[in-house]
């Protein structure tokens, strides 16, 4: 299993504090060992770094911590692999372009071959590597080309969040019966989010208040550097700091966009599903206090 | 204008000899200073670093010096901005995604606006950015897909890089009246690269003598670390060393794989591109001495 990372900012936001304890869990406070990555939007551009290392001791991770980049979307992942070795191409969060925008995607779970659910004639994308995960990003993005595509002459766009909503609702309607499936998929505006078995996120907003990461000795005062403008919601795996963090149900599907939650769908998991992650979530380490 | 560089390795090869010399040309020995990129394949998997600072001044360049990356096959590109500002979706080397590969492109000209010729309806690929460069890289990247889809019942492969080169030879040719487009393409085994009005090769192999870079102070013997199997086709804008390099014609279509020098085809350089060409070439820097 994988721990996942995503941030849905109101202003561009300085990240390295949210990462500096997701990183320390790449082998170092936790097990996910496999290799990491984090994609950071600056308005339409998106930037990708992974690395197959583990990310404690990752030499991009260590060049990220001193280059703090400013941001309004984030999607991190760090990996334990469950399928596909720990190569480059396999590591999260992947990217593809669909009409002039760059779409992420990390992914915590495990699931069972899509079959020809994904062959290339189904629409433009396929997965380089070998991970479950990108046959599941490129099955949501086939779909959404195929709405849009069919839509081109309606002058459907890909601005309309609710009906990417609505397409990536109807596409973990038809991946979630191959198993564990909690991701973060962002399009650079919006940040969706599902939990099918343990995803949380917090809204920190003005007046801040400190917080204090658990996976680390840092403690940032958000109060010193936050304005009434700033808004940031964090979606974690398990809660990142001794914040109040909200506890996802399985089955939520949510979209954020500027630091609030917008919408809320329930898309439920099916009860094979919730048996097999019994022995998941034990794997998960637990939070440490 | 910019600047163009290529790798076509036969072996896993330490790059950062090359990018030395590459990178003092963003702002210190030259004068492309609108921002940088590199793309690194890895087998499948291809890393793509940007930056829209100078290549001299970029932490991001000082941080890939200290951490080689082996490739055999790598892009990169400096950049004078001639369309679109100098922001992070602007910068080369482009990726997408084409059948489960990852292809890259950079391009030094400046082409009129393609019109309708590129417009999502006529293929999944749309540019992020605002440069002429990336609409190129699109209308070729559909090209293809439109080709491999329509022969999807055939078991037409884009591992066929001769019908690859062929596809990208007639795109060349539309897109050819349009202005200056010296590009280079990879899909991470083949490299394609086309001569509108400058572009020279070097193919190293196998016994190496020592190369002198043109831009630095920097002496590399590869006769020290060369090995019978090693071969390494370098393509850039001007040459970067004082090896005898090869200088292309204008209309030269090349394909190299594994270091070599695999095909070419002509591909006339309208005269109206040709008269325009001569301020634009006037515009690149002389070669140092």
């Amino acid at each position: 299993m994988c721990q996942l990372l995503a941030l849905s900012c109101a202003e561009p936001t300085d990240v390295s504090f949210s990462l500096t304890g997701f990183a320390a869990r790449g082998g170092l406070t936790d097990h996910h060992v496999d290799g990491w990555g984090v994609a950071f939007y600056e308005d339409r551009a998106c930037r990708v770094f992974v690395d197959e290392k583990p990310a404690y001791r990752s030499p991009v991770a260590e060049f990220l911590k001193s280059y703090p980049i400013k941001s309004r979307n984030v999607v991190a992942h760090i990996r334990k692999a469950t399928q596909g070795g720990a190569r480059v191409e396999n590591c999260h969060p992947f990217m593809r372009e669909l009409r002039g925008q760059q779409w992420v995607f990390a992914h915590n779970g495990d699931l069972q071959p899509l079959g020809d659910a994904n062959e290339p004639e189904h629409g433009p994308y396929a997965p380089v590597g070998t991970t479950d995960s990108e046959a599941a990003f490129c099955f949501i993005m086939n779909r959404l080309y195929a709405h849009f595509a069919a839509q081109a002459e309606m002058h459907a766009d890909v601005d309309d969040i609710d009906a990417v909503f609505e397409i990536i609702e109807q596409a973990t309607r038809t991946l979630n019966p191959y198993g564990i499936f909690n991701f973060v998929l962002s399009n650079g505006t919006a940040q969706f989010a599902y939990c099918s078995t343990r995803l949380s996120y917090v809204i920190r907003h003005w007046p801040f208040s400190s917080a204090r990461l658990v996976d680390g000795d840092l403690s940032v005062d958000f109060a010193e550097r936050g304005t009434p403008a700033d808004r940031t919601a964090v979606i974690a795996t398990t809660p990142l700091t001794d914040e109040v963090w909200t506890a996802c149900e399985p089955g939520d599907l949510l979209m954020f966009r500027s630091g609030a939650l917008l919408r809320r769908a329930h898309v439920p998991v099916p009860d094979a599903v919730l048996a097999t992650s019994k022995y998941a979530l034990s794997e998960l380490s637990a939070v440490p206090a």
